[in-house]
């Protein structure tokens, strides 16, 4: 999916909400861990309440792993289900590798062609050879760490390295490597006021937020700071909507808080 | 395994070897295609005729992920194979992970319960809270990346930060995380020099140091400035011993290869 498509979709849909899909079997109603495939289940309930609320869903491969095999195929069986069934959204693969040369080749190779997800996060430490094999593939998108929502992004990312804080460098140099038109951020909702000086940085590049909801960052800070004239912003929340029940009517539930949140986006897009 | 019984091992193989286990289908020999699992047929292979001469092993997770279900499966097998034959092993899972302090469970458990790894890699760009769940699994370890083989490693890495270099200022930083005794780091071989400071913040601890062989790092070099009382070196090669040759004598040459490097050690250790 091209940038401009995610752009129209969301002109169309009035939404820049990504739902993320952190499946934890001991938060999901009880009556689904009967089924087969019970985290499966519960993103198809999900995916069928709340796709025409949003234009990304971002599943995060570290609740899919620590259920070994099993979950390696609830995470296949959840992108094949969004693929054939609705083409038109952006799919996220938060996953947040990176590696030497050719083994983040066989990273990308894992997210883009196994399983055919739209983009893939990536982290920087390891720099430029670690990053520049996932934008080789050019018709996908590679969604770096920048700014974080933990408290650990303190540790590291706000020191100043060279007179400007790191994750600012992480962005400046990122914009120099091959194919980095195909590079897109995270920036963390509970760090709003940092949004501006980002922007200042890259005008146009789209940044995905995590941290509204649960993580307590707010969606209208985010806006005033980083919206762009092609909006540059896909919003983040998954425990805030996936967990809204844990009754039989989860999925409701679910989409309640998701159009909740699309409503505030469509008053902010007008 | 505690990290006394590694320096044991060390002491009676005379070895502290780890071998990469980065299985490429395109470089392994061609027969091993038409068996059932290619993967782990090679793995054991190689398993087979160099345990007595490493401490160590270590798929890389890159290069089953790229397999998908049927990767996952491949290093499932080849982490039991190991816990059941040679429970005396070392085992890493080069996963490189980190994510906001639930997430970073979920991988802990990804690799330390589901599959039993003795040990994971994981990234430090997120901070202390991205860590610490991995370390709060008492009886494994945890190894951060430091200063890594790569060309990339200048990018960041290196740059300095409130007047110190970066890696040092993560290795600094999670001296003081909670369950720090389990922590290990990532040095690369390509970076031998550097080694020396590191020892004076981490007198003590474990490295893992890759880039000896194909990346051109010097086993010598490592040593003279990395090695401790109770050792405190894993030296991994991967492409150097597992790709050796690639005709049916492929696991006898990949023997060969990790005895040339055994006796190196040996010659150190005397």
């Amino acid at each position: 999916m091209t940038t401009q498509q995610l752009v129209s979709e969301i002109r169309k849909k009035k939404s820049f909400l990504c739902i993320g899909l952190d499946v934890d079997l001991n938060k999901i109603p009880t009556h689904l861990l009967q089924e087969e495939d019970p985290i499966f289940s519960f993103n198809k309930a999900i995916i069928d309440t709340t796709h025409h609320l949003c234009v990304a869903y971002k599943p995060n491969t570290a609740f899919y792993e620590a259920y070994g095999i099993k979950g390696w195929k609830s995470l296949e069986k959840t992108i094949n289900y969004l693929n054939e069934k609705h083409p038109e959204i952006f799919t996220i693969a938060d996953a947040k590798r990176g590696d030497i040369g050719n083994t983040s080749t066989m990273y990308a190779k894992a997210f883009f062609e196994d399983l055919a997800f739209d983009s893939v996060t990536v982290a920087p430490y390891m720099g430029k050879d670690s990053v520049e094999p996932f934008l080789a593939f050019e018709d996908k998108h590679t969604i770096m760490l920048a700014l974080t929502s933990n408290q650990g992004a303190f540790d590291f990312q706000t020191k100043t390295v060279d007179g400007k804080e790191l994750y600012k460098q992480v962005i400046e140099a990122s914009k120099s490597w091959i194919n980095s038109q195909n590079l897109m951020y995270v920036v963390g909702a509970t760090k709003a006021e940092y949004l501006a000086d980002i922007r200042k940085i890259i005008p146009e590049s789209f940044l995905l937020v995590p941290g509204v909801g649960a993580q307590g960052g707010s969606l209208e800070e985010v806006c005033k700071y980083g919206m762009t004239n092609t909006i540059g912003l896909l919003i983040n929340s998954s425990r805030g909507i996936i967990y809204a029940s844990n009754g039989n009517n989860f999925a409701k539930a679910a989409a309640t808080k998701a159009e909740e949140l699309q409503k505030q986006m469509e008053t902010i897009l007008k």
